[in-house]
């Protein structure tokens, strides 16, 4: 099997160059997900893909170039419209879902960049879990580690960058999605600012919270991929990555913030040293108003959810996996005062929370509270105590779906040598390209 | 007692010149509306009114002007804060409300550029109704016929207008509130488009299709009025009302759009027949989608009230207005599921109806189905058929809350001689300026 090449510099240097040419870049992301191991990969868009390929080395033999995604592979999140291929979103609800009539907005874009979209990729059912391990189609492994979870929901979409297989997938991020299976798969993510990505032709968790995002090997390719969909004209080139001199971080330092995995909390410390000796000017910050914030998440999501899982759960319960259904039954009852409730306590403290950290430019913190977990296991030992599992993978990133701040997952050797550590850069005054900007500059490989 | 003047024009070129003192006008105004008969004023700021009104002449005395509301009286409709007055929004719930902290954004404009805020104004019961017969002061009274409703829920700005009392008066619209009293009383009412004017600082009904608006004696006196609120630096200066030649005015034509009083869709096609002569351009419309979409309404603004009010209704049941608890009562258990389903059917069906009206300019129809009905009364018989009141008054104005757009009531004399009827002007790919200049066109008086 080919060798990956899994950063967006390289690659795009090397199909311009043509040293490389589409059809061949291409034809080995085909081979790999075709031979992966890690439950990564739905369904691959095989043929149109070669032609694509072989289309965009025309076009660059004749001298059209159509910016660094020209003749790049693509994998797409399960739950993402792709023209042709059915969106199953990892349920056997939609085990008969017909093709996509139409790419959604972001496919399209990528498309029109250059991009070689390859096929779907493994979600957590319905998005509706941060593991990975609940899916129609069995659950995803990790590919550091194949006997641990992916974290979800954009489990393919990670593990296949993690794998080599990819250098950009797309995913979604209501809660944690495209930053906790980063986190998990020692990969990027990044959740941009709330509607800064159309949620259009995607198959809605929650209208208030669904992000879409994407994921790449490093943070330049996140920033290679970012420039181009943030650009209206579609065209897109280098970008530069200054240093942080003068930028003010902000360390929340509540309780809530603190991770269970305590190599994590020393991971995270050590990057912020990275920041402070590249000139950062680091603050701690606190939130007192975080928790109850927090508790707003499930009451919009899982009630978001339900309006639109009801009808099907009454009708086919047996259709869904136990665990989905275990998350959405609970909800059924919930009143319309209570789901109102939750989005007027959103509106109030959500502002409470901007004017905390108001002095500073990002924060940054650990994306999960955990490492990643054995499969098919709710709660591990930490420390002689119990922890869940799921509100360990969440915790962390949900507050920035309720805020929709840009936040990216990128990852950190972990101080123990072991699996490595996601550390979250959240933008305040900052958007998508600082985010990046910061994240570049306290990764450390 | 003084003659009223209810003009913005001849009312600012009068206190401009100084031929009438700010003190005077505004002497008068409390006088009328302390003598008021129609049950409009809930609380007058008699020192402070005339205290601000000779600091305004002192400040027009050296030179000072304020632009055209400078002296100008106004009144605030008892949902909408004004500082050091309670806000009880016609309810025993807040009859110890505390003065309020602050003027609402709306109101702070006005006082910036030169008005003089008299007083509250009477409000239908927590702004949830459209008749302004149910309230803990009583019923307003038509000052047309003091036998019939206001219509509300703005009834107080509607009537104290109508009365001649003010030149300017504000009130709120989730559903019909400032359009529906200003067709009853024979005045204008301007909602502005969605968010076009802050709701802080009012008391909410429904955070998705709460606006305030403005309420004044003719056309031109509005577009004085949004001309200064919608002016961020708060200076004001006449405003042009030219023709309307080329406009294109959407008529709909579906059996929802149509008037149960015939008097009213005789006098509306006479006020389209004056638009065409005036050189607009006249295009039937079609509204499939119409009837689905209005029945979002209920579920969305009674839910929204229900979240705010049902703690109160346990509590204290007997406080509330029978009429306002039994339009409350079946919201009770409202599911969220109900109520997200509204906002989804809100969300598609919205850029249906925009595309069905995308060749127009503006839509023109009856403000209401009915012209007033007695007080109290919740059916009257017309042409044989029995017509519930509420939903007469509330079916041709809501669609606009839902969607968000500016929309004016104008009135027109009835085609019988009787009284007035409310033209709603409905802005489509014109906003408040160009709702007004053909609003402006189409008054006869």
């Amino acid at each position: 099997m080919a060798t990956p090449v899994t950063s967006l510099l390289e690659l795009g240097m090397a199909l311009r160059s043509r040293e490389l040419s589409a059809l061949e870049h291409v034809t080995t992301a085909l081979e790999r997900l075709a031979a992966d191991t890690h439950n990564a990969v739905i369904v691959l868009d095989h043929d149109r893909a070669v032609a694509e390929a072989a289309a965009l080395d025309d076009e660059l033999a004749r001298g059209g170039w159509r910016g660094p995604l020209h003749g790049v592979a693509v994998g797409v999140k399960d739950v993402i419209d792709v023209e042709g291929l059915p969106t199953r979103a990892g349920s056997n609800v939609l085990a008969d879902a017909p093709p996509a009539a139409a790419d959604s907005p972001t496919v399209a874009r990528l498309r029109e960049a250059g991009a070689v979209i390859v096929g779907k990729l493994h979600t957590h059912e319905f998005a509706l879990g941060p593991t990975g391990d609940v899916a129609a189609t069995g659950p995803a492994l990790n590919p550091l580690d194949p006997s641990r979870i992916t974290g979800g929901s954009s489990s393919g979409s990670a593990a296949a960058i993690a794998a080599g297989h990819l250098p950009l997938t797309l995913g979604t991020d209501t809660g944690a999605s495209v930053r906790t299976p980063a986190a998990m798969c020692g990969v990027v993510g990044l959740k941009p600012a709330f509607g800064h990505l159309s949620t259009e032709g995607t198959f809605p968790l929650s209208e208030t919270f669904d992000h879409v995002g994407l994921l790449t090997a490093d943070v330049h390719s996140a920033s290679v991929a970012w420039d181009i969909l943030a650009r209206p004209d579609g065209t897109g080139g280098g970008i530069q990555l200054p240093g942080v001199a003068g930028v003010r971080v902000g360390i929340p330092v509540d309780e809530y913030w603190r991770a269970a995995d305590p190599v994590i909390d020393k991971t995270v410390a050590a990057a912020v040293e990275r920041l402070q000796a590249a000139g950062a000017h680091i603050v701690e910050v606190r939130t007192p108003m975080i928790d109850e914030l927090a508790a707003v998440y499930s009451p919009i999501v899982v009630g978001e959810a339900w309006a639109t899982h009801g009808k099907w759960l009454a009708e086919r319960p047996e259709a869904y996996q136990t665990g989905t259904r275990e998350r959405l039954m609970p909800f059924a009852d919930q009143s319309a005062r209570e789901y109102i409730g939750a989005l007027r306590t959103r509106r109030r403290l959500v502002p409470q929370l901007r004017a905390a950290v108001s002095d500073v430019d990002v924060l940054v913190l650990p994306t999960t509270r955990l490492r990643p977990t054995p499969i098919g296991v709710g709660e591990v030992e930490m420390g002689g105590t119990t922890v869940p599992v799921r509100p360990a993978l969440l915790a962390l990133t949900l507050p920035f779906n309720i805020t929709g701040w840009a936040a990216a997952s990128v990852p950190a050797a972990a101080s123990d040598g072991g699996l490595p550590v996601g550390v979250q850069v959240v933008g305040v005054k900052l958007e998508e390209r600082g985010v990046l900007r910061v994240a570049g500059a306290l990764a450390n490989g």
